[in-house]
C-alpha cells in the first residue's frame, strides 16, 4: 500500500488519552509521512481535570484547556485533531455520538484504528469511547446506514475492514490486557516526549510514561530476540490487536 | 531479512500432520525461496494408521510407509524433512527427545517455528509435541546448554527467538484454538493439493482439508475488507501466534 | 413430554440469520411434528442488503423483499415467523422490544429457546437480539410483569424454563463460541437446501453453509464414535447450550 | 440403546471419591438394570487415611481398610469395583498404570466415563488420575496400540468414543468446575446414602454431602423450571460434560 | 482505621438480596461498632414476590410489604437502609439513578462496598445494580462530578477508592463467580438467622442460606488449615474482591 | 499471630529470582522480626549464567558464583538460604526434589509460602518449581506421606495450610498475571536495593527492577485512594494470592 495512502484513525476517550498510551504509533505514522486523525469524544473536563476544578475554574475554562492541550500535543506528534465534546464522566453511549463517528471513519478513510481496551474496571468512559467506536467503524461499513445528514453514503464513501489495535491502559493486567504486538516506537519516542510536554497539569506522568515505554521495549527486544539488533535503549509500546492479522507471509 | 535466509522449522507430532495443517504455510515459503525444515518426532505409527493395523502390517512396515508418505509429501511442498521415531499414542515427553530437538533448532536456525497447539482433548499427542518443541526453542538460545553429544555450543549455534505459530487442530474450538493470525495460501494451493495427494490411505481428508481451506479464505477476506481486493476464490490457513508480534508499524 | 407440545422459538436479529445458522434445527423439530416459531427482530435492512441499495430500492422496498424472502424461507423449514421491525444497524436494545419478547414468550410457551450468542465482533446486532431475547425469557417468567398491554399474566400465561442454545456466529473463534451441542441434521438437510434457496441474493453462502454442514457432521461422527453407526454424509449444525442441562440419565 | 448394553466406568483417584461425588449417578445407573464399574487408581492410603496413620495403623493395613470399606460402598451401589494399586499422595501417572487403564477400557467396553476434573488446587492427585482416564480412553480406542499383554486388540475389543463426565470436586469454583449437566439422584439417593455409611471414619461428610445433595437439587429445580413438575425435595449431583454432546434433537 | 470510622456500604438490587446474601458481613461489621448502609434499588416487587401477586396484592402493597421486611431485616442486622424505588424486573440502568448512588457514596463515605458479582444468567437486576454501583463509586471520587442537586463537592465530601467485594450469587459457577476471600460470620450468624426471619414469604431459603453458610465454613476451615484452631461449626460467606488488595504484609 | 512464629518460605526456581521478584516482600517479613527462608530449586547455572558460560567459566565454577551471589543477596535481606542443586533448563520435576521440599516444609513450618506463578512461556523451569512447590505443600500436611528419610512425620511436624501467592514474573500478562494483591515494599526497598547488588552481572535489572517498584507503588497508591495517605515515592510489589483468603472481617 502507498505510503501516502495510510490513515491512522485515534478515537481517544478524553483529550489526553491518546498522547500517553499511543503517542509513540501517531508520531511513528507521521515521521513515515502518513496520515494521523485524532478523534477525542470528550474533553475529560470533569473525571480527570481535578487540579482545574480545585483552581476553581469552570466547567467551559476547563474544556477550552483541555482543548488547547489536546491541540498542541496533536501538533507535536504531527496529527490531526477532533473533538465531539459528548461530555464525560459519565461518557454516555448515544446513536448520536456513534453516528458522528460514523461520519469520520467514512470522511478519514482510516486504514488502521487505535482506541481502547473493551475493560477498564478504574475508568468506564474508556471502554465505552471503544464500543462506539468498534460499533462507527462496521456501521460505516454499510452501505444502507445513513450518514448523520440522512444522506446515504456512496461505494466511495463506506469503508473497508480496518484493523483495530486497543492501546495501553493505566492498569493493564486488571483491565484483561494481554498484548499481542509490541510496536518499537524508538525514534517517535522525542516527538512522544514533546507531546507530554503539552500537558503540564500531568508533570508526573512524563515520568510515568517514559519508564513504561522503557519497559515495554525491554520486553520488545526479549521476543525479538538477539538476532534482529536491536540497540539497547529500545522503546515500546504494547497493543491488542482485536481481528485476526491477514498476511501472506508467517513471520 | 534477505529471503535466502528465511528459514521455516516445522515441529510435527506424526508423520501426517505438517500436511493438512500446515502444508500452505509451507509451500508458500519454498515458493519464495525461503527454506522448510519438517521433523516428524513420530511417524504415528499405532495412532494413526488404523487402515493399516487393519491390513495385518507389522508395525515396522507401517513406519516405514508413513516415512515414504511424509517424505513425498514434503518434497511436493519443496521441504526437507527429519523423522525423531519417538513414538506415538502416547507420545511420551523425554529429555532425549528434546535434546534432540535442541540440536535440530541449532543446525537449522529457524527464523519462524509452526508446531500444534497446547491443548487438544482428542489427541494428547498433539500438545506433548508442542511443549517440547516449545521447550526446546527456549534451552536452545542458553550457550550454558549443552547440545546432545555434550559439547557446548558457540555463540554462532545458539539461537534467537524465532516467533512461534501454533498450525489448526482437527476440533478447532474443543481446542480452545483462537486464530490471531489468517495466512493466504491462494498460490501455494496446488501444492498443498500435490503434498495430500501423497497421503491415498487419508483420501477422504483431501476434501475435508480443501473446504477448510475455502471456509478460512472467506474468513479471511472478511478481516481483509473488500479494499484489499482479495479474489472470489482465497484460500486460508489459520494460526495462532503464540508471543507478542514484534514491529515497527502498525498494519 | 408429547410431542405435540414441544414448540421452538427462534429469536434472529436479522430476517435470513435462522436459515444459516438453525435451519437444521428447525426442520428437524417440524419434522417431528413439533411447532417452530420464528421471531425477526429487524429485517436487517441495512446492514445486510447491500446489493438491494446498490441496486437503488428504497428502506421500505427492501424490507418487504426481506421479509418475504424470510417468510419463504420459514415456510421452506415448515416454521411460522413473526417480524418485530426494530431497525437494524444499529438494532437498539429498548424496554419496548424486550416487552413484544416477553408477549411472544407467554403467547407461544417454548419449550426450547435458539438464538444468538453474546459476543459477536462483526456484527454488534447479534448479541444485541440475545440479550433482549435472554432478558424477555427471565421477564415471562414473573407473574408480577406485566404484558404490554398493560394486563398482568395469569399463571397460565407465564413460562417455565425453557433451555436456550446458542447457534453459529459467521467466524466462531473469533466469538468465543465453543459447541458443547452437535445436532445431527442429515435428514433435515434437504429442507434446510430449500430454504437457503429462498434467500438468492445470497447466492455464495449456499455452499458456504452447505460445506459447513459437513464439516459439523465429521466433528459430530467423531464425537459419537464409531459405536453409533452413523453414515458417512451425516450432517451437522453446532450449539452452545447455555444453561446447565437438567437430565436424569448420563449418556 | 438397549439398557442391558449401557455401561458406566469410574475411574476415581482414591478409594472413596467415587461415593461423595458419583454415588448418585451409579446408583440411578445400576437402578436402571446397566453395568457400573468402578476403578479406584489408588487406595488413598497416604493422604486420606490420616485417623488410621493416627492409630498407629500399617500402610497394609490401611489399605486393607481403605479396600473393605470401599468394595462394600460399590456394593450398597450396585457397582463392580477393581483396584489398581498405584499408589497416592502423589498419584504418579505412569504408562505401566494408563496401560492398566486401557485394558480396563477394553474389556469393560463403558458406554459413559466419570472421572474427576482437570484442576484442583487442594489435591493433585484427582487430576492425575482424571489425565491417565483421558488418556486411556484415547489409546484404548487405537487398533494400533497393543494390551497391556502385548497382544493386539481385535475391532471388538477396541472402544468407541463413550462421552466423558467430570464429577464435583471438594471445592467447585476453586477448581474452575462450572456444571453444565445436573443429574436427578433423587431416587438413587437413598442407595446413595447407604454407600456413604460404608465409611465411618469420615462421618461428618454424609451430611456435607447430603446437603450438596439437597443444593444441586434445588439449582436443578431452578434450570428445570416449573413445568417440569418436579417435587420439593429433588436430590442432584452436578458434572461437567467434557466432549460436546451429540444429539438429534434439542431439548 | 479507628473502628468508629469504618462505614459499609451494601447495594441491593433488591429489598431481600443483602440479607441472604450479606447478612453475615453485614452483622459482622455492625458487631464490632462499625455503621452499615444498606441501599435497595429497587423493592424486587416485580420479580421476587410471587407469591404476593398471586395473593392479589397491588403493586403499592407489595412495595410496602417488601420494604417493610427489609426494615425490618437491616434493623436485625444493625444497619440502616435507604430505599431508591428504581423499578425492577428489569431493573435499568439510568443516569438519574447512578446520580442518586453517587450522593450516597459521598453523603455515607464508605470505607468497604459490597455488591453483587457482574454476571448472573437467570436476573440481569443483580448485574445491572452492580454496573450502577461501580459506576457511581467511581464518579463520587471525581470533584468536578456534581452532585444530583447539581451543586459541586467539596474536597471532603468526594470519597477515597473504598475496596469492593461481590456477594454469592443464588447459582454460584453459572454466575462465575470464584470466591477468593472467605469470611468467619460464625459470631455474626444469629444476627443473620433474626434477619432472614424477617422475610416470612422465603421461609425455605432460611434453611438454603444456613446450609450454604454451614458449606462456605467447611471450605474456610480448609483452606485456613489446621493450625488456626477455629471451631468445628465454623460459618462462612463467599466474596469476590473486584481490586487487587493493597497491604503491607502478605498473610 | 506473634510475630515471633511468623515463618516466610519462599521457593525460587534460580538463584536470583527470589531478589528481584521477592526481595521486597522477603525484606518487610525480617524488617518486622520474622524468619525468611529462601529454597533455591537450582542454581540457574545454565539458564540464567550466559556471561559467565562466555567467559570460559565451568559448571561447577558458574555453580559456585551463583551459589556465594544469592547467599550474599539472601542475607541482605536478612534471610536464610538453600539450595536443592535440582539442575536447570530444564528443571525437571521430579519425586526426589518434591520429597526434599517436603523435608523443607515440615521442618520452617511457613506460614506463608511464595513462589513463581504456575505460567510463564519464556522460562518453563519457573513453574515446574512452583509446581513442585505446590505439591510439596500438600504432601507435607499429611501424615501418612513419610519424610525423605523414610520415617513417618508426628502430628507437629506436619503443616498446616499456609497461603501461597506468586511473585510477579518478568512478563507479566504474557504469564496469565493478574495481581490481587499489592504489597507495600517502600520501607524494605533499601534492603533490597542492597541485594539486587550482590548480583553484578545482572547490573541492567537493578534499574528495571527499581522501575517496577515504583510502577506497581503508583498502582498501589491507585487502588488505596487518597485517604490512605500513602506517600508519593511508595514502592510496591505485586502478587496472586492462590487460594482464598481467610478473613473474619472485609477491609
Amino acid at each position: 500500500m502507498a505510503e501516502s495512502t495510510r490513515t491512522l484513525l485515534v478515537v481517544s476517550a478524553h483529550a489526553g488519552d491518546f498522547v500517553w498510551r499511543a503517542g509513540g504509533a501517531i508520531a511513528a505514522a507521521t515521521l513515515r509521512g502518513e496520515r494521523a486523525v485524532v478523534v477525542c469524544v470528550s474533553y475529560g473536563e470533569r473525571g480527570e481535570s481535578a487540579s482545574q476544578w480545585l483552581q476553581g475554574k469552570s466547567l467551559d475554562e476547563i474544556k477550552a484547556i483541555r482543548r488547547e492541550e489536546a491541540t498542541a500535543a496533536a501538533s507535536a506528534l504531527g496529527a490531526e485533531i477532533e473533538f465531539l465534546d459528548a461530555g464525560d464522566y459519565p461518557l454516555l453511549e448515544s446513536t448520536e455520538t456513534v453516528a458522528k463517528l460514523v461520519d469520520v471513519f467514512r470522511r478519514v478513510q482510516p486504514t488502521v484504528v487505535l482506541t481502547h481496551p473493551l475493560a477498564d474496571p478504574y475508568n468506564g468512559d474508556h471502554p465505552a469511547a471503544a464500543r462506539m467506536a468498534l460499533e462507527a467503524r462496521v456501521l460505516a461499513q454499510a452501505i444502507g446506514v445513513a450518514n448523520s445528514d440522512g444522506t446515504f453514503p456512496t461505494t466511495d464513501e463506506i469503508i473497508g475492514a480496518p484493523p483495530v489495535f486497543f492501546f495501553e491502559p493505566h492498569q493493564p493486567e486488571q483491565s484483561d490486557f494481554k498484548p499481542n504486538v509490541l510496536l518499537d516506537i524508538t525514534a517517535a519516542f522525542p516527538m512522544k516526549q514533546k507531546a507530554m510536554e503539552c500537558l503540564p497539569a500531568q508533570k508526573h506522568m512524563w515520568e510515568y510514561y517514559t519508564s513504561l515505554a522503557v519497559r515495554r521495549g525491554v520486553q520488545l527486544k526479549r521476543n525479538a530476540g538477539p538476532n534482529l539488533g536491536l540497540p539497547v535503549d529500545t522503546m515500546g509500546e504494547a497493543y491488542v490487536r482485536y481481528y485476526p492479522a491477514v498476511t501472506d507471509i508467517l513471520e
